[in-house]
This record gives C-alpha cells, sequence and structure tokens, in this order.
C-alpha cells in the first residue's frame, strides 16, 4: 500500500514555485464547491478586479488561464498569431526561445532577435528588425527572464511596437507583484504571468490580460484559434458577465489559493510589495559582494526578485545545490542552457522576500562555501 | 480592501466536482516543495504507478496533465492526429461534439457518428462508419457521457477500432473510480479522464494514458505537435525515468491532492469503490422510483455515478434547484444541451457515494417536490 505524502519543508528560494504564504496554503484547503456556484461567480469577479490591479489595467479581459504560466504563454500565441504572420521574438534567455517554438507551431514565422543571456533586450535591435519587417505583425518579448534574472524596458519596446502597429506579447511570469507591470501604462496588448513567483502562490495558473486592440484582433480572425482549451473567445464566455457558458471545470480550489494571493497584495500594495522586494534584493547583494560573489545581469537590469549569481571558481554547483537542500532545507535554482553549472538562480519573490531568508542564505552559503562576513554585510544594510 | 474567500459548505451532487474527502482538501495545504526537489520526484513516481493502477494499464506514459479534463481531451488529440487525418467521432452526447470541434482544430476532418442522448454509443454504426471510411486513422468516443449518464461498451469499441487498424482515443473523465476503466483490457490507445469526479479530488488535473502504439504514433510524426504545452513528447521528457528535464512547473499542491485520492482509491480497492457506486446507485432509484421520477437512460446503460433524470411536469427546475442550494446547500446539476430544462443530473461520485448524501438528496426532493416515499424506498433498500 502506497503511504500519504508528507513533503519536507524547505525554504524556497530558487526560480519559483518560492515560499507560499500559510495563508494560500490554508485557503486551498477550504470546502470545494461548484464552477456554476454564485457563490463561486462572486470569487470569479474577485479575481478579475484584483487582477486587473495587480496587472495595473483596465482591460475587461483579464483572467486566470486554468494550466501553468507556460500554457498562458501558449494562451496570448494562438489566439493572436495566425499561420503565415511573422513574428518578431526577442530571446535573452529560456523563454524567449519558447516563444519562437510558440509561434512555429502557430504556423507562424518568427524573427529572433538575440541578446546575450543575461542582458536586457536591446531595444535599438529591435527597432532595426521592426524597420526590416514591415510586414511583421507581433513583437513578442519577456519582461522578467526567469532563467538569467534580466529585466527588460517594457515601456519602451511596447512603445515601439505601437508606432509601427505591431501587437505586443509580454511574458512577466517572473514580474507580477515583484516590480512594476504596468500594462496599460506600457500599452502592452498580451501579457501573461505565473502564479508561483511574487504572487507567491502555488504553482499552477496563469493570469492573463489582452487589450481591447488584441481583443478585435481575436475576434476578427479567419481561421479558428488552434487550441479549444486555450480559445479565449470560449474562456471570456464563461469568465465574462452575463449568462456564464460553460466551457471547463475551473481549478476550483487553486483559484481559492489565487484570490488570497491577490488580497494578501492588495493589503500590502503594490508600491509596498515592490520596495520590499527591492530592500531585500539589495542586502542579499550587499552579503554576496562581501564574500565575492558575482552577478551576471548588470546592476541596472537586475531583477530584484530573480538574482542570477556567478558560481565562484573551484566550487562543485551540484555538490553545495545538494548539501543546502539537505543540510538546510534550502533550495536554490540551478543555471539553464548556456549557464548551467556556471550559475546560482536565488529567488527572493512574494512571501520569500524577507530578511530571515536572506540572512539564512547567506549564513548557509558562508558555511559550505567556508567563507564569512556576507551575514554581517546584510545586517549591515538591515540596520540595527 | 476585498476580503478573504471563504466559501459555503455545499454537498455537491452534480456533474462534478464531487465532495472532495477531507483527507485531499488537508493534503493540498501541505508546505510546497520545488518541482525538481527529490522528493517531489518520489511523489511524481507514485502518481504514475497509482494512476496506472487505477486505469488498469502497464503503459509506461501515465500521468497526469496539469490541467484540466477538456485540456487532456486535447492532448489525446493533438499527440494523435495530424492535419489531413480522418477521425471517426461517435457522439451521444456534450462531450462528442468538442471532440468533434478538437479534430477540426487539428487540421483533420471528423467524421460524425450520432446517437440519441441518453443512448450508449451504438457499435453497429461505428462498424458500419469504419467500413465506409478505410482511410480513418482514429476512432475517438465517450466511455461515460457526463452530459447524460450513459456508459458505453467501450471493450466493443475499441475491439472494432482495432480490428481495422485504428487508434482510438477515449474519454472517461466521469467513469475512472467509479465503474470498471480497463485500458489495457479494451486495447485502448489514448485514455484521459478527471480528478474531480469519481476520484473526489479537485479539479483541475486531467490523468492520461498512451498505449505503446500511440506512443510509436506519436514518435514518428511528421509535423510538430501544434500545442507545445501539451506535446506529450516534451511532457515525457519531465514525467519519464532518469535525468529530469524541465518542461513546465508542475502544480505542485494539487499533485498532493491526487496523490491522496489515489492511495485512499488503493486502500478501497477497484472493486470495492465500483460497488459502493452501484449500491447508492440502487438506493437512489429505488428513492426516485419511489416518487415517480424516470431515468434517461435505459437500465443496462446507466452510469451509477451520473444519475440524469427527467424533472416531473409541471415542475419548474431552475425554482427547485436554487431552493436545494439555498436551503438545503445542496448541488445538483442541470441538463445541458437539448437536455436542458428537461433532465437533472444527481451525481454519486467518490467520496459524495454514501448513504448520507442518498438518504439526505431524496429527502430535501421529497420536501420541495411535496411528495413522500422516496427516503423510506432508500431506507429499505439498504436494509436494517
Amino acid at each position: 500500500m502506497t503511504r500519504s505524502f508528507h513533503p519536507p519543508v524547505r525554504t524556497l528560494m530558487g526560480p519559483g514555485p518560492s515560499d507560499v504564504n500559510p495563508r494560500i496554503l490554508e485557503a486551498l484547503s477550504r470546502p470545494t464547491i461548484g464552477h456554476l456556484d454564485p457563490a463561486f461567480i462572486g470569487l470569479m469577479d474577485d479575481v478579475k478586479r484584483l487582477l486587473q490591479f495587480a496587472f495595473r489595467t483596465q482591460n475587461s479581459l483579464t483572467l486566470p488561464i486554468s494550466a501553468p504560466g507556460s500554457a498562458g504563454m501558449e494562451c496570448c500565441f494562438v489566439n493572436l498569431v495566425q499561420p503565415g504572420d511573422k513574428v518578431i521574438v526577442a530571446q535573452n534567455g529560456v523563454f524567449g526561445g519558447r516563444m519562437k517554438e510558440n509561434v512555429e507551431r502557430c504556423g507562424a514565422t518568427a524573427i529572433l532577435v538575440q541578446d546575450d543571456w543575461g542582458a536586457a533586450v536591446d531595444p535599438h535591435k529591435i527597432e532595426d528588425a521592426i524597420r526590416s519587417h514591415p510586414d511583421a505583425k507581433v513583437l513578442a518579448f519577456v519582461h522578467a527572464e526567469t532563467s538569467t534574472g534580466a529585466r527588460s524596458d517594457a515601456e519602451t519596446l511596447c512603445g515601439l511596437a505601437r508606432k509601427a502597429g505591431l501587437l505586443t506579447i509580454v511574458d512577466t511570469v517572473t514580474g507580477l507583484g515583484g516590480i512594476d507591470v504596468n500594462v496599460d501604462g506600457w500599452g502592452a496588448d498580451a501579457v501573461y504571468s505565473g502564479t508561483q513567483k511574487c504572487l507567491s502562490c502555488i504553482p499552477g495558473l496563469s493570469p492573463v490580460t489582452f487589450s481591447s486592440r488584441a481583443q478585435e484582433t481575436i475576434q476578427k480572425r479567419e481561421k479558428k484559434v488552434q487550441s479549444w482549451f486555450l480559445d479565449m473567445g470560449l474562456v471570456m464566455a464563461y469568465w465574462g458577465g452575463g449568462q456564464r457558458a460553460y466551457h471547463h471545470t475551473a481549478p476550483i480550489n487553486m483559484l481559492y489559493g489565487l484570490h488570497e494571493a491577490l488580497v494578501i497584495l492588495e493589503e500590502e500594495g503594490l508600491e509596498n510589495a515592490w520596495a520590499r522586494h527591492a530592500r531585500h534584493h539589495a542586502a542579499l547583494a550587499a552579503g554576496l559582494a562581501a564574500i565575492g560573489i558575482e552577478f551576471v545581469v548588470a546592476a541596472e537590469h537586475r531583477l530584484p526578485q530573480l538574482n542570477c549569481v556567478r558560481i565562484p571558481a573551484g566550487v562543485d554547483d551540484a555538490l553545495v545545490r545538494r548539501r543546502l537542500l539537505e543540510e538546510y532545507q534550502l533550495e536554490i535554482g540551478s543555471g539553464l542552457g548556456p549557464l548551467a553549472g556556471k550559475v546560482w538562480r536565488i529567488g527572493l519573490m512574494g512571501f520569500a522576500a524577507n530578511r530571515t531568508n536572506v540572512l539564512f542564505c547567506l549564513g548557509a552559503l558562508e558555511a559550505l562555501l567556508a567563507r564569512t562576513g556576507a551575514v554581517a554585510a546584510a545586517r549591515e544594510f538591515y540596520g540595527p
């Protein structure tokens, strides 16, 4: 007979999932109700409104896709891209590559504009690409690159696209709740995120928002969206106002969790949440600097919530991560792609962006790397 | 400020979600760990093995898709169907229609074979369709039709397809855990289910299983699967043995819930679970008969877990369902499609298939319909 699963209690400072607020874990275990229950419809309305708040948008089409962030990405592409379209895709990490895959699986052509892993997307290259491809329909880029910790200038990139009449698809899976995500201010058209990063919720849902321009594009499509599950026309009929048409059974209890996560964000306030991420990032950075650990990303492009740092020479990547997990119950992330074996990714996301985690992580690294001064430097940063 | 959401405590006897076992709700709130944590890999192995047990299969490609049942359906179609293929689709309710949508969105042609809503799929019609379309590649049908409560003979239908060299796609969203689902015995090729029906788990995951023949078909595809998120080649690399390649972030806590649901099923035993569903269905049927409420489906094709019954003449459908919900906190389901307004769907799924629920539901119906004898008949069925 198989026994019930009781997970170890970890501290999650990798690239997500991040430490989940206990309020959210408790919300998950509340009694399940039906997906057409009037009480559930009330929760859906709350979630829509709170996501509009978090995304800083008035977009009526703002809701969580019932699947992880990669389905949110796919949702944006399959709804906005048609066969034969040309899409400019900025790649400066893993997720730009996945965008290209999505474009091609829609029967469209991807024009790849590359920047180094760890660099922000270069607006000049995007400007050139837009000029060289006047028939391109969409610009897609990653605002907060989880694989490298780089933040790109979404406002500038969306502005370039808008000026040239392109729609934008923006990945901010790691951004939402940790740094400013200003969908209406940017003039972005389709933006997706995840729940397991700076919202501190469990993984499994993908908040998305579509501008009215994006909605019109979807309505004018000649060919049906290739995914039935992700067809926004059908999803809207369930999440929209008025008569709720059954589409699929919503993941009820996960939505309890997301609701609670958004209530917590509203209580704290967006600006306070961003400031908290920035503060603990600065403390962590002070500590890492004290033991000679360097960041991959230049200071002005760093995501506070995803600290991508070079593994010191002579240090065994896998061994240190395994000892952190086994001896300290602490998870940090490994490198991906060309950064595999070369970097660690230390997350300070949502509930995990706190002083206890910063000092604990620095202390564990000091011990395993046989160095001193990191905790002291962070303590000094925090002040008395 | 938005307040935390505290759902009403309902008794869920609709078409799903069904009452969730409190052990599963508690499991959901256990601490989140990373999707590449060695402890989580252990849980994934358990879930695969337990799903093989539940599906009665040795298929190595057996796992839960990280999204609801309709994504499980789409997963089967996008992986097995290629543009230009011909697919025979049996329709005897809502979900056959959705299968047709999926076929067409894959760029393939659906040959629709229709039976009345409430009837089982007629094997003779399928045999004829296979004969008339020797170039068809796939037969798709619904084993347990949630919209009507009809059970079709999966063994016979899969046998016809196999003899003619067609692959089969089988929907048993409402079947798994409530009636016999014998994937290897049937020789089915791609079978999908849901978690919120007879597994009594929360909605949001879709267990799927693919035969070795289906796996070969996927490996031989000329065109990439149109969905990146549902591409089984990529999903397998994460769920398969050996080195786990990151694909998407698994919905960790939902998988805690599914694990617990499957542990509960293993503890009870498949045959015992089927017998329990059959017994409480018979008790409910005895009670309904006593107050003149008739079933839509002929006795030999009825699903015990989904009781589709005709609304008595002169009874206001919406009013009764609203009063059940408001006065009794009891949810039953309405009719869909041509059955809208004509039937109720009373679920006895998983944890909800118990004597308390049967007697409670019959008592509430007696009261609202001003009839007597239903509870007494069910009590008599159960015996002293």
